[in-house]
Protein backbone atom coordinates (compact mmCIF):
# COMPACT_ATOMS: atom_id res chain seq x y z
CA UNK A 1 0.00 0.00 0.00
CA UNK A 2 3.17 2.25 0.09
CA UNK A 3 3.05 2.87 -4.24
CA UNK A 4 6.89 1.55 -3.95
CA UNK A 5 7.37 -2.20 -4.61
CA UNK A 6 11.29 -1.73 -3.02
CA UNK A 7 9.14 -0.34 0.25
CA UNK A 8 6.94 -3.00 0.37
CA UNK A 9 9.25 -5.52 -0.07
CA UNK A 10 11.43 -4.39 2.53
CA UNK A 11 8.23 -4.16 5.23
CA UNK A 12 7.29 -8.14 4.09
CA UNK A 13 11.01 -8.73 4.87
CA UNK A 14 10.80 -6.85 8.56
CA UNK A 15 7.88 -8.87 9.69
CA UNK A 16 10.38 -11.88 9.20
CA UNK A 17 11.88 -10.57 13.15
CA UNK A 18 10.09 -11.97 16.30
CA UNK A 19 7.96 -9.53 17.79
CA UNK A 20 7.32 -7.47 14.61
CA UNK A 21 3.97 -7.16 13.25
CA UNK A 22 2.94 -5.13 10.13
CA UNK A 23 2.66 -1.93 12.10
CA UNK A 24 6.21 -2.04 13.44
CA UNK A 25 7.86 -3.33 9.97
CA UNK A 26 6.69 0.14 8.06
CA UNK A 27 8.08 2.01 11.39
CA UNK A 28 11.18 0.66 11.02
CA UNK A 29 11.42 0.91 7.28
CA UNK A 30 10.40 4.18 7.20
CA UNK A 31 12.54 4.98 10.13
CA UNK A 32 15.72 3.97 8.40
CA UNK A 33 14.75 5.39 5.57
CA UNK A 34 13.86 9.48 6.83
CA UNK A 35 16.66 9.08 9.66
CA UNK A 36 19.29 6.44 9.18
CA UNK A 37 20.23 4.98 5.61
CA UNK A 38 23.29 4.48 6.71
CA UNK A 39 22.53 2.50 9.64
CA UNK A 40 20.23 0.38 7.54
CA UNK A 41 23.06 -0.42 4.82
CA UNK A 42 25.57 -1.34 7.69
CA UNK A 43 22.59 -3.53 9.06
CA UNK A 44 22.18 -4.77 5.68
CA UNK A 45 25.44 -5.85 5.65
CA UNK A 46 25.85 -6.98 9.15
CA UNK A 47 22.64 -9.76 7.82
CA UNK A 48 24.82 -10.84 5.00
CA UNK A 49 27.78 -11.71 6.46
CA UNK A 50 26.01 -13.46 9.23
CA UNK A 51 23.54 -15.50 7.49
CA UNK A 52 26.60 -16.85 4.94
CA UNK A 53 29.44 -17.18 7.73
CA UNK A 54 28.09 -18.19 10.59
CA UNK A 55 27.96 -22.24 11.12
CA UNK A 56 28.28 -24.09 14.31
CA UNK A 57 31.30 -24.65 16.77
CA UNK A 58 32.81 -28.19 15.97
CA UNK A 59 33.44 -29.19 19.09
CA UNK A 60 30.21 -27.14 21.46
CA UNK A 61 27.63 -26.77 18.51
CA UNK A 62 27.07 -22.95 19.41
CA UNK A 63 27.28 -20.47 16.74
CA UNK A 64 30.60 -19.00 15.19
CA UNK A 65 32.34 -17.73 12.44
CA UNK A 66 35.32 -20.05 12.81
CA UNK A 67 35.83 -23.58 13.15
CA UNK A 68 36.09 -23.39 17.26
CA UNK A 69 34.39 -20.30 19.30
CA UNK A 70 36.34 -18.48 21.50
CA UNK A 71 35.54 -20.68 24.32
CA UNK A 72 36.40 -23.93 22.67
CA UNK A 73 39.92 -22.19 21.67
CA UNK A 74 40.91 -20.96 25.22
CA UNK A 75 43.07 -23.92 26.35
CA UNK A 76 42.85 -22.63 29.86
CA UNK A 77 39.14 -23.28 29.70
CA UNK A 78 39.60 -26.50 27.95
CA UNK A 79 42.35 -27.75 31.44
CA UNK A 80 39.58 -26.92 33.18
CA UNK A 81 37.71 -29.95 32.83
CA UNK A 82 33.90 -28.76 33.40
CA UNK A 83 31.54 -29.12 30.87
CA UNK A 84 28.08 -26.88 30.82
CA UNK A 85 25.35 -28.28 29.15
CA UNK A 86 22.77 -25.09 27.73
CA UNK A 87 19.80 -25.66 25.08
CA UNK A 88 20.61 -22.78 23.12
CA UNK A 89 23.87 -19.88 22.69
CA UNK A 90 22.00 -17.26 24.59
CA UNK A 91 22.00 -19.47 27.67
CA UNK A 92 26.16 -19.88 27.07
CA UNK A 93 25.46 -15.47 26.64
CA UNK A 94 23.83 -15.47 30.26
CA UNK A 95 25.92 -17.84 31.71
CA UNK A 96 29.08 -16.60 30.64
CA UNK A 97 27.62 -12.62 31.82
CA UNK A 98 27.93 -14.13 35.37
CA UNK A 99 31.78 -14.68 35.26
CA UNK A 100 31.13 -17.41 37.41
CA UNK A 101 31.41 -20.67 35.12
CA UNK A 102 35.13 -21.08 34.05
CA UNK A 103 35.10 -24.92 31.71
CA UNK A 104 33.93 -25.02 28.31
CA UNK A 105 29.92 -25.66 26.77
CA UNK A 106 27.93 -28.17 25.05
CA UNK A 107 25.17 -26.02 23.23
CA UNK A 108 22.29 -28.33 22.52
CA UNK A 109 20.28 -25.89 19.96
CA UNK A 110 17.21 -27.31 21.24
CA UNK A 111 16.22 -29.97 23.66
CA UNK A 112 14.74 -33.73 23.47
CA UNK A 113 11.30 -33.57 21.71
CA UNK A 114 10.49 -36.67 20.19
CA UNK A 115 6.96 -35.64 18.94
CA UNK A 116 8.89 -32.94 17.50
CA UNK A 117 11.24 -35.02 15.93
CA UNK A 118 14.18 -34.17 17.97
CA UNK A 119 15.94 -37.19 18.89
CA UNK A 120 19.61 -37.77 20.58
CA UNK A 121 21.34 -37.27 17.07
CA UNK A 122 19.58 -33.70 16.36
CA UNK A 123 20.52 -32.53 19.63
CA UNK A 124 24.23 -33.80 19.03
CA UNK A 125 24.32 -36.01 21.71
CA UNK A 126 27.00 -38.22 19.14
CA UNK A 127 29.06 -35.28 19.31
CA UNK A 128 28.69 -34.78 22.81
CA UNK A 129 29.34 -38.85 23.35
CA UNK A 130 32.87 -38.02 21.95
CA UNK A 131 33.94 -35.90 24.13
CA UNK A 132 32.95 -37.84 26.92
CA UNK A 133 35.34 -40.23 26.23
CA UNK A 134 38.11 -38.71 24.31
CA UNK A 135 38.51 -35.18 26.71
CA UNK A 136 39.15 -35.36 30.30
CA UNK A 137 35.64 -34.49 32.16
CA UNK A 138 35.72 -33.76 35.40
CA UNK A 139 31.95 -32.91 36.17
CA UNK A 140 29.23 -31.95 33.58
CA UNK A 141 27.13 -29.50 34.50
CA UNK A 142 23.46 -29.80 33.41
CA UNK A 143 21.78 -26.19 32.44
CA UNK A 144 19.26 -27.29 30.57
CA UNK A 145 15.43 -25.16 31.00
CA UNK A 146 13.42 -26.24 34.04
CA UNK A 147 10.77 -27.31 31.70
CA UNK A 148 9.39 -31.02 31.10
CA UNK A 149 11.32 -31.71 27.56
CA UNK A 150 14.64 -29.72 29.29
CA UNK A 151 14.18 -31.86 32.17
CA UNK A 152 14.22 -35.11 30.02
CA UNK A 153 17.15 -33.88 28.25
CA UNK A 154 18.81 -33.51 31.05
CA UNK A 155 18.23 -36.88 32.30
CA UNK A 156 19.07 -38.98 29.57
CA UNK A 157 22.11 -37.33 29.05
CA UNK A 158 23.34 -38.16 33.27
CA UNK A 159 22.54 -41.67 32.12
CA UNK A 160 24.96 -41.03 29.50
CA UNK A 161 27.65 -39.86 31.95
CA UNK A 162 26.93 -42.13 34.87
CA UNK A 163 27.70 -44.73 32.21
CA UNK A 164 31.01 -43.29 31.50
CA UNK A 165 31.27 -42.65 35.59
CA UNK A 166 31.72 -39.13 35.36
CA UNK A 167 30.17 -36.71 38.12
CA UNK A 168 26.86 -34.67 36.87
CA UNK A 169 25.29 -31.99 38.50
CA UNK A 170 21.91 -29.91 37.99
CA UNK A 171 22.04 -26.09 38.75
CA UNK A 172 20.31 -25.14 41.48
CA UNK A 173 16.03 -24.49 41.22
CA UNK A 174 15.02 -22.60 43.45
CA UNK A 175 13.85 -18.70 45.13
CA UNK A 176 15.18 -16.22 42.61
CA UNK A 177 17.32 -13.40 44.35
CA UNK A 178 15.21 -10.29 44.83
CA UNK A 179 11.67 -12.52 44.48
CA UNK A 180 9.41 -12.45 47.22
CA UNK A 181 8.09 -15.65 48.60
CA UNK A 182 4.64 -14.81 48.59
CA UNK A 183 4.74 -14.57 44.70
CA UNK A 184 6.62 -18.04 43.94
CA UNK A 185 4.63 -20.67 42.41
CA UNK A 186 4.31 -23.85 44.62
CA UNK A 187 6.42 -26.08 42.46
CA UNK A 188 9.51 -23.79 42.58
CA UNK A 189 9.05 -23.89 46.63
CA UNK A 190 9.22 -27.30 46.57
CA UNK A 191 12.28 -27.83 44.77
CA UNK A 192 13.41 -24.26 47.28
CA UNK A 193 12.45 -26.56 49.94
CA UNK A 194 13.85 -29.80 48.94
CA UNK A 195 17.29 -28.38 47.76
CA UNK A 196 17.79 -26.66 50.98
CA UNK A 197 21.47 -26.38 52.55
CA UNK A 198 23.65 -26.17 55.55
CA UNK A 199 23.79 -21.90 56.37
CA UNK B 1 29.43 -10.86 24.65
CA UNK B 2 28.57 -13.20 22.43
CA UNK B 3 32.42 -14.73 21.15
CA UNK B 4 31.80 -13.70 17.35
CA UNK B 5 32.93 -10.75 15.86
CA UNK B 6 29.78 -11.36 13.22
CA UNK B 7 27.31 -12.05 16.04
CA UNK B 8 27.86 -9.23 17.56
CA UNK B 9 27.64 -6.90 14.43
CA UNK B 10 24.66 -7.87 14.05
CA UNK B 11 22.97 -7.33 17.44
CA UNK B 12 25.21 -3.61 17.47
CA UNK B 13 23.35 -2.93 13.95
CA UNK B 14 20.13 -3.93 14.99
CA UNK B 15 19.79 -1.51 17.87
CA UNK B 16 19.55 1.04 14.98
CA UNK B 17 15.88 -0.10 14.58
CA UNK B 18 13.27 1.75 16.80
CA UNK B 19 11.68 0.17 19.88
CA UNK B 20 14.52 -2.37 19.82
CA UNK B 21 17.36 -2.64 22.72
CA UNK B 22 19.79 -4.99 23.43
CA UNK B 23 17.46 -8.01 24.11
CA UNK B 24 15.20 -7.80 21.37
CA UNK B 25 18.12 -6.90 18.93
CA UNK B 26 19.67 -10.52 20.42
CA UNK B 27 16.53 -11.79 20.10
CA UNK B 28 16.32 -11.01 16.53
CA UNK B 29 19.74 -12.04 15.56
CA UNK B 30 19.64 -15.37 16.99
CA UNK B 31 16.11 -16.01 15.93
CA UNK B 32 17.26 -15.55 12.06
CA UNK B 33 20.69 -17.74 12.48
CA UNK B 34 18.68 -20.47 14.02
CA UNK B 35 15.45 -20.71 12.36
CA UNK B 36 15.12 -18.44 9.41
CA UNK B 37 18.63 -18.13 7.23
CA UNK B 38 16.78 -17.32 4.06
CA UNK B 39 14.43 -14.35 5.78
CA UNK B 40 17.65 -13.21 6.94
CA UNK B 41 19.08 -12.93 3.71
CA UNK B 42 16.38 -11.76 1.81
CA UNK B 43 15.77 -9.27 4.54
CA UNK B 44 19.45 -7.90 3.77
CA UNK B 45 18.81 -7.35 -0.28
CA UNK B 46 15.51 -5.29 0.52
CA UNK B 47 17.37 -3.17 3.20
CA UNK B 48 19.72 -2.84 0.80
CA UNK B 49 17.96 -2.42 -2.30
CA UNK B 50 15.74 0.13 -0.70
CA UNK B 51 18.39 2.52 0.95
CA UNK B 52 20.49 2.94 -2.24
CA UNK B 53 17.28 3.32 -4.81
CA UNK B 54 14.90 5.13 -2.86
CA UNK B 55 14.72 8.91 -3.46
CA UNK B 56 11.33 11.53 -3.07
CA UNK B 57 8.80 11.70 -6.19
CA UNK B 58 9.47 14.93 -7.92
CA UNK B 59 6.00 16.16 -7.18
CA UNK B 60 5.23 15.13 -3.87
CA UNK B 61 8.21 14.41 -1.89
CA UNK B 62 6.95 11.04 -1.07
CA UNK B 63 9.15 8.17 -1.01
CA UNK B 64 9.35 6.27 -4.43
CA UNK B 65 12.57 4.75 -6.55
CA UNK B 66 11.00 6.33 -9.77
CA UNK B 67 10.99 9.91 -10.59
CA UNK B 68 7.07 9.86 -9.71
CA UNK B 69 5.75 8.12 -7.17
CA UNK B 70 2.10 5.82 -7.87
CA UNK B 71 -0.30 8.27 -7.41
CA UNK B 72 1.35 11.46 -9.33
CA UNK B 73 2.06 9.47 -11.92
CA UNK B 74 -1.87 8.85 -12.24
CA UNK B 75 -3.44 11.03 -14.71
CA UNK B 76 -6.78 10.46 -13.42
CA UNK B 77 -5.64 11.64 -9.77
CA UNK B 78 -3.80 14.61 -11.34
CA UNK B 79 -7.07 16.01 -12.95
CA UNK B 80 -8.73 15.26 -9.85
CA UNK B 81 -7.27 18.90 -8.68
CA UNK B 82 -6.99 18.25 -4.57
CA UNK B 83 -4.21 18.31 -3.09
CA UNK B 84 -3.86 17.01 0.23
CA UNK B 85 -0.86 18.38 2.52
CA UNK B 86 0.56 15.53 4.83
CA UNK B 87 3.69 15.55 7.06
CA UNK B 88 4.99 12.11 6.13
CA UNK B 89 4.97 9.27 3.77
CA UNK B 90 3.02 6.99 6.73
CA UNK B 91 0.37 9.26 6.84
CA UNK B 92 0.04 8.91 2.61
CA UNK B 93 -0.74 5.25 3.47
CA UNK B 94 -3.08 5.83 6.32
CA UNK B 95 -5.26 8.19 4.17
CA UNK B 96 -4.83 5.92 1.41
CA UNK B 97 -6.53 3.09 3.27
CA UNK B 98 -9.76 5.09 3.75
CA UNK B 99 -10.40 5.03 -0.18
CA UNK B 100 -11.89 8.30 0.11
CA UNK B 101 -9.33 10.73 -1.03
CA UNK B 102 -9.06 10.72 -5.26
CA UNK B 103 -6.61 13.25 -5.40
CA UNK B 104 -3.22 13.73 -4.96
CA UNK B 105 -0.50 14.44 -2.26
CA UNK B 106 2.45 16.98 -0.96
CA UNK B 107 4.60 15.52 1.53
CA UNK B 108 6.28 17.57 4.03
CA UNK B 109 8.56 15.56 5.05
CA UNK B 110 7.98 17.39 8.67
CA UNK B 111 6.47 20.42 9.96
CA UNK B 112 7.78 23.92 10.33
CA UNK B 113 9.87 24.38 13.26
CA UNK B 114 12.79 26.76 13.62
CA UNK B 115 14.19 26.06 16.45
CA UNK B 116 15.61 22.64 14.49
CA UNK B 117 16.32 24.45 12.37
CA UNK B 118 12.94 23.37 9.55
CA UNK B 119 11.75 26.61 7.98
CA UNK B 120 9.58 26.73 4.57
CA UNK B 121 12.26 25.41 2.17
CA UNK B 122 13.42 22.12 4.17
CA UNK B 123 9.07 21.27 4.02
CA UNK B 124 9.64 21.91 0.45
CA UNK B 125 7.15 24.72 0.46
CA UNK B 126 9.48 26.15 -2.44
CA UNK B 127 8.07 23.04 -4.93
CA UNK B 128 4.41 23.39 -3.10
CA UNK B 129 4.38 27.16 -4.21
CA UNK B 130 5.31 25.75 -7.82
CA UNK B 131 2.25 23.00 -8.12
CA UNK B 132 0.03 26.25 -6.36
CA UNK B 133 0.84 28.27 -9.90
CA UNK B 134 1.20 25.64 -12.45
CA UNK B 135 -1.06 22.98 -11.29
CA UNK B 136 -4.91 23.38 -11.87
CA UNK B 137 -5.34 23.10 -8.13
CA UNK B 138 -9.00 22.96 -7.11
CA UNK B 139 -8.70 22.72 -3.49
CA UNK B 140 -6.16 22.45 -0.98
CA UNK B 141 -6.83 19.88 2.10
CA UNK B 142 -4.62 20.30 4.96
CA UNK B 143 -3.97 17.70 6.75
CA UNK B 144 -0.73 18.02 9.24
CA UNK B 145 -1.17 16.81 12.95
CA UNK B 146 -3.29 18.79 15.29
CA UNK B 147 0.08 19.64 17.37
CA UNK B 148 1.57 23.37 17.90
CA UNK B 149 3.74 22.65 14.71
CA UNK B 150 1.32 20.86 12.81
CA UNK B 151 -1.26 23.55 13.39
CA UNK B 152 1.38 26.72 12.67
CA UNK B 153 2.39 24.59 9.53
CA UNK B 154 -0.82 24.31 8.51
CA UNK B 155 -2.03 28.38 8.54
CA UNK B 156 1.34 29.11 7.31
CA UNK B 157 0.12 26.92 4.01
CA UNK B 158 -3.17 28.58 4.28
CA UNK B 159 -1.21 31.88 3.75
CA UNK B 160 0.30 31.05 0.66
CA UNK B 161 -3.05 29.36 -1.00
CA UNK B 162 -5.06 32.22 0.29
CA UNK B 163 -2.47 34.69 -1.93
CA UNK B 164 -3.38 32.24 -4.89
CA UNK B 165 -7.05 32.31 -4.36
CA UNK B 166 -7.12 28.81 -3.65
CA UNK B 167 -9.90 26.89 -1.94
CA UNK B 168 -7.85 25.59 1.53
CA UNK B 169 -9.79 23.32 4.00
CA UNK B 170 -8.76 21.71 7.54
CA UNK B 171 -9.56 18.10 8.18
CA UNK B 172 -12.19 17.87 10.92
CA UNK B 173 -10.87 17.49 14.54
CA UNK B 174 -13.35 15.89 17.26
CA UNK B 175 -14.16 12.83 18.55
CA UNK B 176 -12.90 9.96 16.95
CA UNK B 177 -15.42 7.03 15.91
CA UNK B 178 -15.82 4.12 18.49
CA UNK B 179 -14.18 6.43 21.58
CA UNK B 180 -15.81 7.27 24.43
CA UNK B 181 -17.01 10.85 25.49
CA UNK B 182 -16.26 10.19 28.95
CA UNK B 183 -12.36 9.61 28.23
CA UNK B 184 -11.96 12.39 25.37
CA UNK B 185 -9.71 15.67 26.73
CA UNK B 186 -11.12 19.19 26.52
CA UNK B 187 -9.39 20.40 23.89
CA UNK B 188 -10.76 17.45 21.10
CA UNK B 189 -14.17 18.32 22.90
CA UNK B 190 -13.67 22.06 22.41
CA UNK B 191 -13.25 21.18 18.69
CA UNK B 192 -15.65 18.71 18.29
CA UNK B 193 -18.01 21.57 19.49
CA UNK B 194 -17.12 24.18 17.55
CA UNK B 195 -16.73 21.92 14.42
CA UNK B 196 -20.88 20.97 14.81
CA UNK B 197 -22.53 20.20 11.65
CA UNK B 198 -26.51 20.01 10.48
CA UNK B 199 -27.58 16.59 11.43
Amino acid sequence: MSFSPLIDELVVAFKCLPGVGAKSAQRMAFSLLERNREGGLKLSQALHNAMEHISNCEQCRTFTESKLCGICSNPSRIDNGDICVVESPQDVIAIEQTLQFKGTYFVLMGHLSPIDGMGPAEIGLDVFQQRLTQDAVKEVILATNPTVEGEATAHYISQMCKKQNIKTTRIAHGVPVGGELEYIDGNTLTHAFTGRRDF
